[in-house]
């Protein structure tokens, strides 16, 4: 078991109905903020850097917003409201994005596929805790 | 002019019409993750925390999702993206939660009722702001 | 492999020497993240919330710290640079000291002991890359 | 007096002797993040964005570490402790190397001479500051 499963699961106020479905969106924000951030460095270090511009944009950005959203997503007390909500829908704009972007480079540029490979998952982790939440 | 302001206005691509809108939108988010963030750490001090928690949890959420808005809205290449306009969104719903719970805290905690303040003027100018990105 | 790992093996600028103990490192910041962050939110829901205010406020300083050091250690052209060294250094000293205070709380709280685990990895493994860091 | 200021002074564990230092520290921090922010930006925007790979990667570098720093000062209670002391002398390394780089481009780029104004400004702000830490 993971220390952040192990830290969930002793919370005082447990995520009930929707803890794995929590603890996924929080794995995938955190995992999508760390692609990203190498991606973004990485495509900093192409030689058609003035090419990739646009994916360095969307990466820092991404790597932003997932970051903040895995953040609000281990505040329990909020997991129902409507800023969470309207955290995790803006999350799901950029990984779509950055996906798109960064997946029209995967063919020659393997940190951009595996990046892309992350936005996407984060993208279905955050629909999935929406769809999981309380209405 | 501030510093901001002149960055603002030397970047190889000017922000356009809006321009005014989204200085004040990032001039507006700094101010909030500012005061949230001594807000959230002011109500740790105080004698009756326990009742403070629900403020302190909305003001780290504030804070973190204020800052990353701020952020989105300096790479002016994707000003009118659906991604801006839902984190813009998600900021306006933080901080109308926030400005709510600090300000029924305001009445005796000078430190609520002036992040109150800040939370609303930010909430106007995400709003503002996004009434002013080309449809 | 991880997808941060392929990550970091597809960057055009590989980190050479010493890339086990970055990866590493960044490992350990991410999780020390995510640790800190749950173990604030859990202690602001524990009865004797009062008696964390102390643990509150450096789980929040160590997490804010750990994620700027794991977003450095992906820029890998500065691997070497004092501004790196230095941040490792201020990583090192707020997870001893988060570790020192969530450990005092960890014969009665899960939470707070494994959060202090995670601070000691990271401590450990900030020390390390520091080390492995050409002079 | 801005809100950050009001904000200060309503805390209930107010600075003590190094109030005005911590403040303009926390301005500083705050300013140079925004700058930095637009800087990277501004950067990638330039016709000649594979010169400025260098200023990019230090602009995010420093605008990473400002934020966490100005965060790290509004918790009061950590004011004199090893790990804040270390994070400021991160903050100054990070800011000169900063603003080094941003004022060998300031003569043709304005957006880089107004950053390294304030990266500058920020490491004599925390220099400042941690001159005035009780020892």
């Amino acid at each position: 078991m993971s220390r952040l499963q192990r830290m969930l699961e002793t919370h005082p106020e447990p995520a009930g109905a929707n803890g794995d479905e929590a603890r996924r969106c929080i794995e995938a924000c955190a995992e999508c903020t760390q692609t990203c951030t190498v991606c973004a460095d990485a495509c900093l270090g192409e030689d058609n850097v003035a090419e990739m511009v646009t994916c360095i944009r969307l990466n820092l950005d991404c790597a932003d917003v997932c970051h903040v959203t895995g953040t609000l997503m281990t505040r329990p007390s909020h997991r129902d409201a409507p800023a969470l909500r309207a955290q995790l829908q803006a999350c799901v704009e950029i990984c779509r994005a950055c996906a798109d972007e960064c997946g029209s480079h995967g063919d020659h540029m393997d940190h951009c596929r595996v990046c892309a490979e992350a936005c996407r998952a984060c993208a279905v982790a955050c629909e999935t805790m929406m769809a999981a939440l309380v209405p």
